[in-house]
């Protein structure tokens, strides 16, 4: 676990925080703004006692680590890292096969909270990132991830083989995106499983590659060479969907 | 159809601009720089007779509009937008029933980027947006759309509703992307089809909405609000080819 402080910035994604029930330390809203969204984040920090400071917006722009508050900061202690075992036990809650995001390389922050966006949407149970070469849960994180970041529970793992092989131990398959893989449509993709995304460039690392028991290529027509990593970890993680939904012409 | 100057930043953008036969005037490269990929752009540029201009990287810093130049920046032409009937013309030409993804209120470059991107990669034949309300074919959609804007047509239109008026008449159905639509693994999303995607925000208009023969949602399961626009192009688009493909248990 880490704890740090965080700026949670726009207003999505501080209504999320709140409605989530994350603590909120301390609100800075831009002066004069009198706006919908803006009064019900207000009406949100009264009823939790939240320390409310109405600031210029010059010094909102100082503040903001994204460039985007849209007049609203909130600061909150840091979002905490989940154990894997966390993630286990949401999926037995729910009695439902884990379905997992793991994430090999990803870097870019952007396609970091996008994917926990997704992996919340999808109705995935949790997301798993290496400690070394991901990006970590920033305010850039938070506000791409619109929310879900209060939701998805993230797990920082030493060593992303290692993860799997203990994962496997639980029952879990995994699944891994590689161009040069099967076409996702012809393979079995239900039950517990965890699927591996890499970064654009490189993709799946090697020794990750061989501890995963399926290789899943989205099949590609075009002139370019790939997907972001963030639109191809939602197709991927929709046939997985598609699949438990068992539906489909 | 526009023409205005146009730079394109980083190498895997600039390569691909040289490879699809796009004409570039200038060239900059940072001094010092000699790497394998450098090296390749270099030797296109010559083989191309574009002007080659080493300069600092202070320089390109100065001229980059996106902050990520890699070290190269290319001046051309402006993208030129194609006309609507391009887009059925290279679908007739491949013996392919016309894929179209159509863009309502989608202003942010780099969802627009990502999109056309996926549009290129799932075989789609062009993309349309309207002239209101819509990011430009600039640097940074050149550069998020990884290339993929040298080879997959976008068309700009006056009126989003006129032009599916027009293209029903081609014999086009439209699909729209929206959270109260039917699933999408229940539509059947062969033969001709535009894929109508909103902005984050708003969704499609109503207007637009009107025109359309299906809706279609993805299924969502999560605790938040939406997926990144671009991620939902990219699911929704890949039920469509999943559809084509006629794959899938």
């Amino acid at each position: 676990m880490r704890y740090e402080e965080l700026t949670i910035e726009g207003r999505n994604a501080v209504m999320e925080a709140f409605r989530s029930g994350k603590t909120i330390d301390k609100l800075f809203v831009q002066e004069g703004l009198q706006d919908g969204p803006v009064l019900s984040i207000l009406r949100e920090a009264r009823k939790h006692d939240t320390i409310i400071n109405r600031v210029k917006k010059e010094r909102l722009d100082q503040m903001s680590e994204t460039g985007r508050h849209q007049g609203v900061i909130a600061q909150a202690a840091a979002y905490e890292y989940a154990q894997v075992e966390d993630i286990l036990n949401a999926a037995r809650e729910k009695g439902e096969p884990p379905f997992l995001f793991l994430l090999d390389n990803i870097e870019d922050p952007h396609n970091l909270g996008a994917i926990i966006r997704t992996a919340n949407l999808a109705g995935a149970h949790g997301v798993i990132i290496p400690k070394r070469r991901a990006a970590g849960l920033t305010a850039v994180v938070a506000r791409t991830s619109a929310g879900a970041l209060n939701y998805t529970p993230v797990a920082k793992v030493n060593n992303l083989s290692a993860a799997i092989e203990e994962l496997k131990k639980e029952g879990l398959w995994f699944v891994c995106a590689d161009m040069e893989g099967e076409t996702m449509y012809n393979l079995d993709l239900r039950g517990p499983i965890g699927l591996v995304i890499g970064s654009e460039g490189e993709g799946v690392s090697r020794l990750v590659k061989e501890k995963c028991d399926f290789i899943a290529s989205i099949p590609m027509k075009g002139d370019i060479d790939s997907l972001n990593a963030s639109v191809a970890a939602g197709i991927l993680g929709y046939e997985i969907v598609r699949q438990r939904l068992q539906v489909g012409k």
